[in-house]
């Protein structure tokens, strides 16, 4: 039934490799299927102003999509002079999504920007990207550790994102593009390893959905970010 | 409990008011409590390029905040040269709430643009704006059918807007900014008459929240919506 | 003669109302007929920084449409990404106007901000602004005298603005927009109590006209902002 | 009593040099003493949309200030990314200046563009700039002439403008920048060479002024602006 | 004698790979050592407004980093909201080299987009973006003439750049980061295969340099461009 | 051959003239034939944050083209709301070619300005702009030599900039715009006083060109230069 063959419950082929930049603390290179987002953690040495000498950190992330990431060209942010209103959108969920595990006293007065920037689209860009992220953010506080800048890595558990959808009249784990595109009702889950809820984007594209059909997506959703976390420890040599 | 001194499941005093600005074809001043949101939809006879030729129309949303509609004066967008990333997001969740509940072969190929421009803040601007947003547009429907404009008012159903949160460790309906700003958990819920969900965002602002709790929050919010719609038409003269 | 059927020297019905806005220091909104002017004093504990250290105050203005105070909408400023060249006039007038009759060595290194936002358009929107700014103003020093921060209200005299023109030949006091749009002449004229002249801007829309005929336009004007003045006193209770 | 040495009722030495660019269909340099105003007119073959199919023509003008033009450095518009609102509010005002002179009907469906570049600034630039402007326009309509693009010069009479101010408690014709910094009050006049009045911009720098004082500026206006048209008839062989 | 021991005229490992793209009609990744290009050719089925009914296609390029490719982060431009100079040289110089070789009479009234995105930077990107854009070029040509858009490939030879420079007084090919901030003099030549020169930029970081030392460079740039072009068709499949 | 019925070897006639601005430091009206470029060098009493405290001084340059400076009106950099591309191009190089024959160390933690500001342009704007540039700012260290800011000229020697292309297959020196738009190659070079290579762009607008023809053209500049550095020094009165 789905365009790809792939059962109901299954996610994409699901690829995390990290060590993907000579110069970050911390990066990953998120797979989801054709769906790939370069992520880069960069340790910066200096707050934002209204944190200054409040002992905490802080975590931020940026997303781009590259011109030629998606069928049909897009065209350049930085040519057009400012950032779609959906590109800050993703990206202030990135951020939301990874302070929602951070221990942002647990780092000093420092700040990390993670970038998502998408060289491959074919749907799902924002959970890729929340995906990797959390790899990247993961990995820079291990190089941190192994500096001594921190003592205990101060992340409380892994946080991993998927979309679900309704594509004819059925409830779908992790849309590409061909479901995204005709799905009655997409919605984005960002939720941690024990199953708590981070962050939940719904949205019905043509009628409204019904309390029944949630609950069937998120259950999906629960499923495959369990998963996404057993990809994750497994890129970070936690296993 | 609550710092308003009102019930768990109790909404602010709503007023809805039509007939606020002399030029509009459709236009609702709501308050939640001393939130008031200045909603017009003004009737444009040209839609978007990607629409010439199609036989359809358009519903589009802009929000804006005063600058001093909040507590400490905030910069004017169009002094900075630009919209928020925040207020960007919620004019697009404004435009597609109120697309959800609109027939777009309806109207001829015309625009309605519907303008939430917050005169005070106190929480919940964007689920107030959708609220009279909605009244808005029926107005301008129902000015349109008195000229002939249209033979029906192409709006399948109601649609309103409330945020519920976890403040204090319980789940509470309508949050006002003393509530808001120390919620663990916020999520805005865009609702139809009859139930169907249109949008959901929710949000951990601390801790990750549960399967439970946010089905807490759901049943808070359809019975908000419930009361919101009855406000809706006796406002719109349909009781 | 003239389309609303007001004599020669007879302006609109003035309406100016204090305390609009739970979070203002001072506000006043101005209704000048069908033309409503939203205007907030925000006080700040911060001067700009060339007036650092000099023991002076500053007293600056914002002004803005909403895109539908107008008979046909107009782009949202913020959306487009700059001001225009009218708005930026008015704002830089009304910002004048004002401190022409502060003393900004009477209330510290402090600075207060005037939004002037028009909620409905019809003619005469900066001489309703500036005539609202004042209340407003005032209004906040009275707040500000309260609370002890200033002992005596630093304001010299009150100031007020009325246009006057030239239509069908004839010169008319307080141009609403039917008036405004076939007006030979345009003149706004901002004085003081006591007569002074603070800002005169008066402009040709077709021929040239003539010095006698300015006189008659000034002479209009001064008996408008006696009135004023009047309406002023009495919304800060000050008779 | 002034800085210059100057009568009260003497201009600067004024020079008005037309064919100073090698491609402009008119163009003229302004020298109000040591204040350098290059203005160009640039025939354009197309309307702006607005007036497409109206068989009028437009006028409009452009102003800008060389970042050296002034004893200290100003940031460069084009570096900076948008024109300041003094920049803004001065060239509307000197294409107002010269629309109200021209018959826009006379020259067919064509824009002439003035641009009006201060090269060194000493006070008074957007009076030079439209003394400037009105020669360098007509210069233009004089070379359309000779190809047979106008029958007749489609401009009705000379326009001229010049500041007066109350400097030291008296009032003075043309002030330069020592003046300018230092006056009570600062008058632009913009009037035709029969004596209408075209725009008149008078502010109180400091206290209010009177009408009586009022009166004064514009009688040294009046002469003032005879004198200029004398030079710009000159520039132009016309006498 | 260089920090990474290779010798004067030693090009560093050079790859350039094919198909790396999903989407786009012509890919390659250019690396340079540790220098990344991604490089994309978008065929678009447009011109420019002033080609339009010429029977000439288009061939333009633009240029990015992303913000991590470099050891610092570098902020991302399109959050900045405008494109650097070093940003609009490099994509203007990429386009011209491209055209130079282009017979843009060959493939119609089209347009192809070039999008050179450095991953990671290590000096001569710019070099590496032209070298692997030629690449993506033909490639995009390839797949026109498979679908009978173009006859015969529309180009007329293989162009390919180089950096060279003055280090340590020596001259030395393809200058890496260590060398190229520490360089006498640093030139990028953009040669094609058979030694036509398309563009040459010299630049003197310190003292000037002399024409002797200049054709040094000049020749390591030969060499090196033939082997580039080597490397070019390899990657085309043309051996 | 050349439209100008120069000889191959022929520069346009050449004019120095300093003293040209009444405030800024040093100023120097160049003129190559009918180009025309006002050059003035501002004095900063402060660095970019990133030289304080270094000891060191920087020298900047900013260019600008007035709208009809050439044949066709060309929009106002500023109120289009950015630089193009070319002028960030431009002004980077006209900023290097300086600082390259400047001892930084030599003038304390100053900036000096330069502002090349096109009047005329005729072909060889950027050449024009380095050569006045140069006695500018030679012009400016006189000024602060005869105030004892400095000892000796923190210069090392002159250095001026000329054009050379290949025009109807023969290498000619400084081209007008004529010949320029016709040039099958074009090239600026920027050389010192005594021969040294400051900076070389050289393009081929249609067909690669050989070394050989480099050759020829890099002679000619250097005959070319040498004449405009006789210019300079007589513009100085060092001879």
């Amino acid at each position: 039934m789905r365009p790809s063959g792939r059962a109901r419950d299954q996610l994409r082929p699901i690829v995390l490799e990290t060590d993907v930049n000579k110069y970050a603390e911390g990066s990953c290179l998120a797979r989801f299927g054709d769906t790939h987002v370069l992520c880069t953690a960069s340790l910066i040495d200096a707050v934002p102003p209204w944190l200054r000498n409040s002992g905490r950190g802080w975590v931020t992330a940026e997303y781009g999509m590259l011109p030629r990431s998606t069928d049909s060209r897009v065209d350049r942010e930085a040519a057009r002079g400012k950032q779609s209103g959906r590109t800050q959108e993703i990206q202030r969920l990135i951020g939301r999504a990874l302070r929602a595990v951070t221990d942002l006293t647990g780092f000093g007065e420092r700040q990390i920007k993670l970038d998502c920037d998408v060289l491959q689209a074919d749907g799902g860009t924002r959970t890729a990207a929340i995906t990797g992220a959390y790899v990247a953010l993961h990995h820079c506080f291990q190089h941190m550790q192994r500096f001594g800048a921190v003592k205990a890595i101060p992340l409380r558990e892994p946080v991993a994102a998927v979309s679900c959808g309704l594509y004819e009249g059925e409830a779908v784990l992790d849309l590409d593009y061909a479901e995204d595109s005709r799905a009655q009702a997409d919605a984005n889950f960002v939720l941690t390893a024990s199953g708590g809820i981070v962050e939940v984007q719904a949205t019905a594209e043509q009628d409204p959905f019904s309390r029944a059909q949630y609950d069937l997506l998120l259950e999906l959703a629960e499923a495959g970010v369990r998963d996404l976390v057993t990809h994750q420890r497994a890129a970070l040599g936690l296993d």
